[in-house]
């Protein structure tokens, strides 16, 4: 098989949507965030990510399991939402992040915007970004949103912008500012308002943080599973020693 | 080769059989439920899987060494049972999943319902489901048996459910509470009786425990001569130093 | 190259020959019983096995260097002997296995017979036997060699009786109780007798235990050296640091 | 993919140009100075390297992200630019050093030019060269520039030499002596005066201490978040165990 | 690529040449005594081997940068020698040594020498040798030099010496007594001394002890800066934390 594949289960009946990306990182703000507009909009699966890389994970949300990185749309809003609940391995970032791109352009995606964390600089009101091109630069400070201007940024974030920038793709990052806590249900709600900022996306808010909590806790739940899985894993491999080369 | 190839020793000859898949996992319940049934059912090889990255053990049953991964019918319950006897590698889950559901489907089977365990969360009385589309939720309650609602599995049991869930593939999991003891026997008893229940499957189950314990003697003996080997290699490894890279 | 390549060295002039397979284990039961053939039948070199998992060694006997894993033939006992002076790989088991099964089937040879060793469990005067069929295990039993009813054996004998199983070809493994010291000539004697009641194969082994005791000997040396050879390798690759990624 | 691959972004309308080369090394000198003539000159990028066995780094420089191994041009100079601003793995050195010169034959590259850092030797005021052909030693020596008669010299300078040698390509490269802290400006300064030297490069360097501090600030910075990313990385991975194989 | 390569950067006008290998071991004595014969017969470069899982060092000699594995020729003498300044890795030795076979079975070579060194025994003053024939152990022992009877050798020496008994092809190796130091120039002076009693080759040898020391200096600092470099690599990939994968 390829490092990463993407596989649709359902039609694509989008006509140049955004495609907004929320993978995990600095307080999963991008996971926490991405759920919740999948929640909120609605919006229905339309394919997921495998690669033998990925952890033999499968998330159960609503009784029925599915693999941990999805991909949902919603005709209404004209929106596609890629998440992950687990943590990319490094070796496969730069995999997904040109998988998720070359999807991205076969879809006619018109422009891919990232959701994230960033370390708290101030009192954590704030959202920074980065853009694929000075146009969208313009266009951030324009919204009220900071820019990074120098520095690094890493996974497949990082790694997806630089391909955008490299072969001129539309794409931006919005990164909330979280604390280095699991997660940061207030770094998401920051980012889906700068989200609503920058895109005019219409969705109710009022509940954001008080669900963003709900999100977090169902993630907390499963990722102790899966830590306590991975133990048990791993106490199995030791005891039967050299078996496991 | 293939990551892992399911080779067949026999015909094939059901009619859209049910698939029980009894892998190790929490007290190793899947693996003891699924010999008992092939040795109740007096059930017949019909094959087995290999992979360059599984254990290199086999299993010695009544004085004849088997492929610790096996696959067995049974043409009178239109039944087909697929085990294994050690711990799946954590790199051979995702492409063991595929084959068996690639295989499942080329088989024509009708149904998988994989058996396991999971950590008691009450007087360990009590099978958990999960299954891949919401009408078999539904059968599943309407069995007495509670679904879960959020949360994580791992292993080929999960990474298999969501590729059936993804597909539309009918399959469920049944869990039965296990203590995290290295076997736990009567887990696989109730899991058992959840499976009569959901199948009709008449087995005559008035032995069930205590044929569970023998099973268990037995792969206690199994393993502890797998560790011992492990040890062995381990050891001579270690002192042949930089030669076995 | 394929994981493991057998080659051939001399003309194959048997007819339906049996293979005896002496690999090292327990004791190095296997390799210095199939040491002992090969000397005291006169029996030719035929072949070797490589891969590039296999510790990059080479055995001096007589003189001459040689690939530590191989093959020899006796025309007049109709006999193939295929030994190993190492220990294989844990990753190489499963490929050098199916290779040696492969390699048989392709040679017409009858019947496979590994020597190996178990670890003592009365007196240390006994011989244990595992079988590919219910046929082989009757004869064994005819012969006064207890078979093993439940249990696990590892490594290329076990995996190598586990494909001969599922595949239905006629193989039968003998097994010397056998101290876990680096190497146990006694049971090399134990396994030699055992085989010569199975086969009927005539070998004077008067001078059984004495030889073997030479053998080991020998074999005692070459590791030495292989193990110093191994902490030379070791002690160089640290001096160079990150050079040996 | 291929173990490297030089993917270009714009059109190459060079008419054999020299490659100035600029990969971290001791002190950081190559990418300090390199990035240095990329700023002064005002090069435009002319496309990028990327490796699964890369770091998923994205370098943010004015605003934008970009991939932190990339190729430069400069049509007024006739000349391009390769530097990278993360250190490249050990596994990726031989397969980058190949594809370079593969790509500046390609690309009727005249003469490649390595800039490093060397360890203090004296006052640290001096710059050693090596050169693939006797003919450029001399030249070397012509400019005041010592070479180095015996010794070692590694990474992708070292290999990309040894190519350029042995197929008897043009090429030399220019050692700062540098102080073994993490950069090293003065190293950087030190090495392009040699540059301007030996090419004949007309750049203004009044401002080249002062402007090469800006350069290793903004690296610190960037290294300092990447590590962070790493640690972060390395944190998450340990808390899920087992699962991250 | 192939795992190991073998590249030519000259003709190869030599008829049934002998090739003389040098490759390092203990006490480095097979490539300070190939280095000398190369300098002192005046040799030419003819080519060089490379792999990706070589070390990435470029050795300086007479300041040019050379690959550290390569292979030289003297038309006048009829002789090719191949010799490494860096230790092969395990997992490279099968492939070289099958590599240098093919290559000389394909060039016509006459002969193989093997030049190393074999922990000091007596006096330090004597060379044994191993040869792929009884006629060679004969001819070995005709010119006075002990050959082993039993023992074990390893590395390219020892595979290559087994490769070339199996196929038949005329060796030998020849291993001067040497101390378990870094180098031993004195094992070099040894093994030459044998040398030319096996081939008669004349070469001046007055100066052999005061060379060899030489060539050990400039090694022990080539190994020095490797040491360092390696260090330096290993430092860097450490403060990067997880990036480097």
């Amino acid at each position: 098989m390829a490092p990463v594949e993407i596989i649709e289960t359902a039609a694509f009946d989008l006509n140049k949507p955004i495609l907004i990306e929320g993978l995990p990182g600095l307080g999963l703000v991008g996971t926490i965030a991405a759920t919740y507009l999948v929640d909120k909009l609605k919006m229905e699966p339309v394919g997921y990510m495998v690669s033998e890389k990925f952890p033999p994970i499968a998330a159960i949300h609503n009784n029925i399991p599915l693999h941990p990185a999805r991909i949902y749309k919603s005709k209404k809003h004209n929106l596609v939402v890629l998440l992950s609940e687990f943590i990319i391995p490094l070796n496969s970032v730069y995999p997904l992040s040109t998988a998720i791109l070359d999807w991205a352009i076969k879809k006619k995606v018109s422009k891919i915007i990232s959701l994230g964390g960033i370390v708290v600089r101030g009192e954590q009101d704030e959202v920074f970004g980065i853009a694929s091109t000075q146009a969208l630069v313009k266009e951030l400070n324009a919204n009220g949103i900071k820019t990074i201007k120098e520095g690094a940024t890493t996974g497949v974030n990082g790694v997806l912008l630089a391909e955008c920038a490299s072969r001129g793709f539309p794409a931006i990052s919005l990164l909330a500012e979280a604390k280095p806590n699991y997660m940061d249900p207030r770094g998401a709600a920051l980012v889906i308002e700068a989200l609503k900022r920058v895109t005019g996306l219409e969705i109710e808010t009022s509940d954001l943080l008080k669900e963003s909590v709900e999100v977090e806790k169902k993630m907390v739940d499963m990722l102790d599973k899966a830590k306590a899985a991975g133990r048990h894993y791993q106490k199995a491999g030791e005891e039967l020693g050299g078996m496991y080369g």
